[in-house]
């Protein structure tokens, strides 16, 4: 379905390029991560070709979130994770490497070393009500 | 809608404590995360109370991706972010902190200092393909 020229996930999608495949439907399939941030980190990404969030359509979306879910409740019936996180990167300043969509399930585990990306410290109430005038209203 | 008695969220959803909305739709709320990671950071919520990613249902899943998606694009065009990440904790072992679902969108800038959550570095693959039979296949 609308392979993209040299995108490594499409190639995957066609069976060009091995991966280990994990889960698929009609919409999604899902394989490990070779640089796994955890024992059982998979993504999962749409069958049809989009870049990234911002260009991903709606149901394609939807699709991967279901699958995403799917996998989280494996990693924790067969693998023990006692948490998960899912993270998509959009954009290379978020830490997109491959640009096909896809949505990282990360199994936690108490012993696990991962760390929140951010601080979570109490922001400039003023600041965050400007942010949300600017982020409120139709597009 | 199913407001669950305690939850800080589903007392956001009904007006009861204050937040800076930022976005609704039939089945979500978006507000601005208190504790931000960047400027724009939002939270977006559905209107059913689901404890997390385990327990939400598909729909309220979709309409959440569906949301956070919306609001990656107005991040990029009204507050000049030029990456966006989503992250869902599911599990205190995983950072949640507020037991009703929600999906962090995180707007990324290039003078930052998020930093991702694990270290990518090259899994073993006879690790990695044993972890990925335990999850394939039929739930
Ligand atoms: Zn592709
Ligand atoms: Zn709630």
């Amino acid at each position: 379905m609308s392979a993209e020229a040299d995108c490594l996930f499409c190639k995957i999608i066609a069976g060009e390029i091995p991966a280990e495949r994990v889960d698929e439907d009609a919409d999604t399939i899902a394989f490990m991560d070779i640089n796994p941030g955890s024992t059982g980190h998979a993504l999962v990404i749409p069958k049809k070709h989009a870049r990234d969030l911002l260009e991903i359509d709606d149901d394609s979306l939807s699709a991967v979130a279901v699958a995403a879910k799917r996998l989280a409740g494996r990693a924790v019936d067969r693998l023990g994770a006692e948490g998960v996180n899912l993270l998509n990167c959009c954009g290379p300043v978020a830490w997109q490497t491959v640009f096909h969509f896809h949505m990282h399930v990360v199994p936690r585990y108490t012993d696990d070393s991962l760390q929140l990306p951010w601080r979570p410290v109490a922001g400039d109430p003023d600041a965050i009500a400007a942010t949300a005038a600017a982020l409120r209203g139709s597009d």
